[in-house]
């Protein structure tokens, strides 16, 4: 910790958010399936606005519903970043990208990608980026140096999607809130923290790729003072009880010092997502050990309403579900897709 | 988390801990003061037998009480490391220090160091330690690959000691009880998790410098599967309530996957170590706050016993602070220092 760590970095002007330029080209390549494109399919459904098409190969088995394009019309409908949409198996570039990837950043597009293997460990893409003088976002790798989180109160209000594990809607839950509060006319940014959100977004914070140390305060550098009616909608992650990942969500939680949290869950999964012998944590006190733990910093902070994913239910027995949370929890609870959150809104706004 | 993030690293062999081989001679080179030299001074005090000497500049204000020698005398006293012992003020490597550094690497000393600034970025030291085939220790520095945790349970006991802050005798309890523990025939080992205790040990993980996802999955690494009978000793960090660090303690208690755990803390300090904004937390929340969370991997975990460091008080007020912690929290109570830690001990035998 700090006393056995001189850390220089907190001397130094901390970095920034760099955002990716908009509006985007969106990459598929040969992507074989709707779940290989999944983070071109999210960012063209949430920022449609800012996608003026889509790159794919003869074999691409996925359809954004958006031009096909190259990269040279992509210049003209002025895109200004080529965006990976497309994963392989393992989070690796495909050799098969290269030559259109490089193609783009010597045309003078951005690149940005969240998978695993960096764009610039490629000497064939960082050449062609650098005749244009072209930026590479590699979306995955945390800006440095990071702050130390400080706890400190900052101006504004903040609310943090948690769950009772991870893939429970924790993102499209943030998405569909700021959506909604947007439309309502209220002042609300969403803030990511996954490499899909932050590219859905245009920039924000991979908190689960930040050194233990600086968590917290890489998520205070995310979500930085702002106006006292404006809403940061701070997407979550993994879960206080999941056994590999709950540092993150425990400094996320803390560098969030939210107002409020919607607790995200999956009814009926029976065990934690990955981990076969843990079994799915019992969401009561899920709910109670984010209050307590989130009051280190927000001593108001409180969960407001429950996002349940329903997508493996019938309608008839996700009702019931529904109805049966909203009780048991005593709070507003939905399904963003099938009820949409304006519930969990106006419970923000009462 | 891990579905959006596909991780390679887990399909390879993880890293292995690279021990720091003994005995050591201890580079204090023109440290100013004790502060400047504790983790000379940390190794000195507890791991004498592995001492072979110091080397230290003419203008050098710290002494040991090792016979003073060089690179040379050194070696032939059998020393296979030489591990610097001071920090500069921000953790950097001092210029002057370099060709001393570079002399034992190059005459085959293996160089250990925990500060911030990597001895692997001086060209000079990497010459020389090529030359001779020696090793560099940058203790700070991962392993790698490492595994993301799973929670599964592993063989043999383990405690873990945890605390309400930073700095509040985590390392030295720990590895008081390891001692103890050892010298009444139990079989127990310490598992480093700091810097210091890195050296101290000569291996260990600094479980501040993983990267978020990985850290429960950095302390499985740090004490696998041992022996039904014995006793890992694990070094804690930081506290659950610590706004900067709480990451890094969740995960360390998820990985640990503790049967017994100490509750370490310094009776009257007001506000958490580096940010007086923020009140000391109620000890006995932070108690039972561990023991939920522990209970995420290992369902019989709890504290047993109060680790009390009363350094700044007189031995009457110490005495009648022990007393009263001991009736407050009905567990045996010690200051390592003062008493020793043999009444912890008899409480995980009872």
């Amino acid at each position: 910790m700090m006393e056995h760590s001189p850390r220089p970095q907190t001397q130094k002007t901390p970095a920034e958010l760099r955002p990716v330029p908009t509006p985007y080209v969106l990459f598929l390549g040969d992507a074989p399936d709707r779940e290989a494109g999944k983070t071109a399919v999210g960012i063209a459904h949430w920022r449609p606005e800012i996608c003026v098409g889509q790159i794919r190969f003869p074999e691409c088995r996925v359809d954004l519903g958006l031009p096909d394009i190259g990269v040279e019309e992509a210049i003209d409908r002025g895109a200004k970043s080529l965006v990976v949409g497309v994963a392989n198996r393992g989070g690796e570039v495909s050799p098969g990208w290269l030559e259109t990837l490089a193609l783009a950043a010597e045309a003078g597009l951005d690149l940005a990608s969240g998978l695993h293997t960096r764009l610039t460990s490629f000497e064939m893409i960082v050449a062609a980026a650098r005749k244009s003088g072209a930026r590479i976002h590699d979306v995955r790798v945390p800006p440095s140096p990071l702050p130390v989180g400080s706890g400190a109160r900052r101006s504004g209000r903040r609310i943090l999607t948690v769950g009772t594990d991870c893939s429970v809607g924790k993102m499209f839950t943030s998405l569909a809130l700021a959506r909604e509060m947007t439309e309502r006319g209220m002042s609300a940014t969403f803030r990511a923290t996954g490499q899909t959100g932050i590219l859905i977004a245009g920039e924000g914070m991979p908190v689960d790729a930040v050194v233990g140390d600086f968590i917290s305060g890489s998520v205070e550098l995310l979500s930085p003072d702002i106006a006292e009616d404006h809403w940061d909608v701070i997407e979550g992650q993994g879960s206080l009880l999941h056994p590999s990942f709950a540092g993150v969500s425990l400094g996320l939680l803390h560098g969030s010092q939210p107002d409020a949290m919607i607790l995200c869950l999956v009814p009926g999964r029976l065990h934690m997502r990955g981990l076969p012998h843990v079994p799915s944590p019992d969401p009561f006190v899920c709910l109670r050990l984010n209050e307590e733990l989130a009051r280190c910093t927000n001593p108001n902070a409180r969960v407001v309403g429950i996002s349940a994913n329903t997508r493996d239910l019938s309608p008839g027995e996700a009702e019931s579900v529904l109805g049966e949370l909203e009780e048991a929890f005593g709070l507003p609870t939905v399904d963003p897709v099938r009820t949409g959150v304006s519930r969990l809104v106006d419970g923000l706004l009462a």
